[in-house]
């Protein structure tokens, strides 16, 4: 198999910690509230709300909203139902502000060096980009679904990434720490590589990542990655 | 008036030299031809081009595209009609391979320190981001006439971006060479900033590069830009 020229790369999970930064940001501001328990609650509502707008019962909606109309969801669950709009902002934006995992941008900086390196994120762009400034990642591009007005899985935002750079299909790989995100790029005829983030979920919901042998890579980090695609 | 958060660079003759580029470019290749008169003529089929997609002639068309039907329109007129596919091809990507003025580098990175700098071109998301890994160009997210599927001078381009960053329309200013493209962005709500290139079309056509008092800045260059918004 050629090494492809371009790297895409999901985000939530993969690149960045949503769930521990989430968890921190909500126990720093609510110190009554279970921060484990509300990022999980959060991003249990994101896959429903993608599926909304996927089946056309939402018009096009930024992932910015979508959270915002599940955060207003589960409000009352923790207590917090009196927040007032200004606060309901600041929070939703905590998305904006996830941290990195500790490898992300430095093997990041390595890949640069070699291949075309973008997000292929269900994230707005706005979203991504104030992510990138604030946490130093380094992509030379800021694909998200915003910009095919699809959502993962669907084949538009897969084939887009090579249709932007005039590639072929397997000339792109996706990197996630998703299987199904992997599973449906591969019938595009992307390439694909697993990253294992068991504690994607936190350290009380240690994650299944196994292996599966459809995937042209399997790496236990960025780091990982870093040396296989630079060996 | 209140400095802006999100800078919005147009790219060809703002930040890359065009002109030159394609020149030297067309000079080494074809040691025959007119690099000057070449380069001129291929920019000059540019905005009929765009407003054939803009008056729904033509239906969404990236640059590329139409970079590649006026190259095969002006090469009989170079001597140069008996070029391969591959060599137009080659040709074609010309355009991804743009040097910046000598100044671009560093005055957008001392910008990104403090501002969010993005691209609003018409160029498409591939050249530019093709462009910028070579030339080093250090934005912080590409934003094409691809993205919101309209040309400059459209309104929803400049409020594109403003949208893309939930900021109001002067919480953005567009930096461009080009009065008419900041006379469009003004209405929009934009701050604008004039760079003066003299050279855009080359040492021989001298381009006017007057001040408009319309402009809330304007600079010799990106690096007195930087001077006046860091200072």
């Amino acid at each position: 198999m050629t090494l492809p020229r371009i790297l895409a790369f999901d985000v939530f999970g993969t690149v960045v910690d949503w769930h521990g930064s989430i968890a921190r940001e909500v126990a720093a501001l609510y110190p009554q509230v279970d921060g484990d328990a509300f990022a999980l609650a959060w991003r249990d509502g994101y896959y429903p709300a993608m599926a909304r707008v996927r089946s056309g019962e939402l018009g096009w909606t930024r992932i910015d909203e979508l959270h915002r109309i599940i955060l207003d969801g589960i409000l009352p669950r923790f207590g917090l139902e009196h927040l007032s709009e200004a606060e309901r902002q600041h929070l939703n934006r905590a998305w904006h502000r996830l941290d990195a995992w500790p490898d992300s941008v430095e093997a990041l900086t390595r890949l640069k060096a070699r291949f075309t390196i973008c997000t292929l994120s269900n994230g707005n762009i706005g979203l991504l980009t104030n992510m990138a400034k604030r946490a130093g990642l380094p992509w030379d591009c800021i694909l998200s679904a915003e910009v095919f007005r699809a959502y993962k899985p669907d084949p538009a935002t897969y084939l887009g990434v090579a249709q932007t750079f005039d590639a072929a299909p397997d000339e792109v790989m996706l990197v996630a720490a998703h299987q199904e995100d992997l599973d449906a790029a591969r019938p595009c005829g992307l390439q694909t590589a697993y990253i294992e983030r068991p504690l994607e979920f936190g350290a009380a919901h240690v994650k299944d990542v196994s292996p599966s042998p459809a995937n042209t890579f399997h790496a236990r980090s960025l780091t990982h990655l870093a040396e296989q695609l630079l060996a």
